[in-house]
């Protein structure tokens, strides 16, 4: 397979990745989506879906840092945490380093989705095994009606594109039930798609989480390189703003994220801020 | 030319931009490059010199501010600056915003570059016709040498990447020049390449910039679609630091740069700050 590709279209940005690979190690066709995994020659292993990049070794904990943590430091003592989507338990993974966290619930629709990166993506294999952790493989929108009232501290949400079924999860009466489910000391953080191409959805999304009852909502950014345009989001909502936050503790061990750089990532470019 | 496409192979990177492409405007071999202009679908005209992207009309305004405003806003009173490289006029563009520039001088090689940008770059057509700006089209290196001690306030370096005859832009000979030139009061700022991909690269410019006697060198880092990993950085070397600076005036008009984004972009990631 040597001088061959992979290659993503960016959905109407008119651009397009390609990542060297190496070895094509599996693929097949779940009840919900086409599920692919290659060996590149310069970035790892990298997971797609439906021909989407899900992740590549060399940078996922970008995102999965700036995901997880943002959220976890906002919230003083956050035991209760759930995870919608992220079946490839890279975000599980930084959620279990918070040793405040007494159950890690991942609700995603795709048993196949973690089956397969739990086989390929061994830096994510401690997380199954981890007693706090719960997997379920059910509809994440579903089951947070059924969550009680503020029943979570923090609740993540790593969706695919807001396109498809996917879609729902970036509407208002899903938000809605994450709000009930979170109550009023709980911290939401949802990906957010990038700052450069989809500016609207991200100014939409602020509308949305302010009509859920939100007080506070912020965007922060990041690079991804494997992400359209290099440049992606983690949207954030609670009710007492995030410059207050807990230290990154030496028992976290993270790659991207400091307490500067999540600072620094909640500063928006001007075209975001006066649009 | 419908349904076709610019690629950019990622040197060492085993990755690949795309654009997808309209028309091709231009492509002239100079004395030094080939210089193609293009008009892209999505990312507005595009210019590439040998084959690598120089700037898009989508994104380009993110490098030349974060080049030009953290560099000139750290300066009390940038009076006379100097860009070396940089010939298609956007970064001398930004820099002819800050009503204190009596003079910047730009110093670009090849003039077929300038020539090309501003026939089909209108943004950057405005530059050329400020009586402050100044265009000479010889090679930068030498330029340096004859500057008188300490004559310069600010020196912004806008090189392609460290192979051929701009390898020299990122060595010590010229770095001490640079240093000699600006003084105890200047400010040097000069692109640095992708913190992703070129973390060795950011490091041992530190070390060369320190070993030609400046005392404070930082590294900020931001997002840019359409260079090699989709995010670039700046190292700024000076001799009072970063963290005093003047606020970014009503009169300067930015689409990324904010007072705040200049805080966030100078916080590194942890895996920069710890090998």
């Amino acid at each position: 397979m040597a001088g061959e590709w992979y290659r993503e279209e960016w959905a109407d940005a008119g651009a397009a990745l390609s990542l060297s690979v190496a070895e094509k190690l599996a693929d097949q066709q779940s009840e919900f989506q086409r599920i692919e995994v290659y060996r590149t020659t310069h970035f790892g292993k990298l997971l797609t879906l439906d021909g989407l990049v899900m992740l590549t070794e060399r940078d996922h904990f970008i995102y999965h840092e700036m995901l997880a943590h943002p959220a976890l430091f906002t919230h003083p003592k956050p035991r209760q945490v759930a995870i919608i989507g992220g079946g490839d338990c890279g975000l599980l993974t930084e959620v279990l380093k918070h040793d405040t966290v007494e159950t890690a619930t991942q609700i995603e629709i795709d048993p196949a989705v973690t089956e397969v990166a739990l086989q390929y993506f061994s830096d994510f294999a401690a997380a199954r095994q981890d007693p706090r952790a719960q997997l379920l493989f059910i509809d994440g929108a579903a089951w947070v009606t059924e969550v009680p009232d503020a029943a979570l501290d923090v609740l993540l949400i790593d969706p695919p594109d807001p396109v498809g079924p996917a879609a729902q999860l970036f509407e208002q009466p899903f938000l809605a039930q994450c709000h009930r489910a979170l109550g009023n000391e709980g911290i939401l953080a949802m990906q957010s798609e990038s700052p450069l191409f989809h500016a609207d959805l991200i100014r939409s999304l602020h509308r949305d989480l302010r009509a859920c009852g939100w007080s506070e909502v912020a965007t922060l950014s990041f690079p991804q390189c494997t992400y359209p345009s290099g440049w992606w989001s983690v949207t954030l909502a609670g009710h007492h703003g995030f410059n207050e936050f807990r230290s990154l503790p030496k028992t976290v061990t993270t790659r991207y994220y400091t307490d500067d750089i999540r600072r620094g990532a909640l500063a928006l470019p001007r075209f975001l801020l006066e649009s």
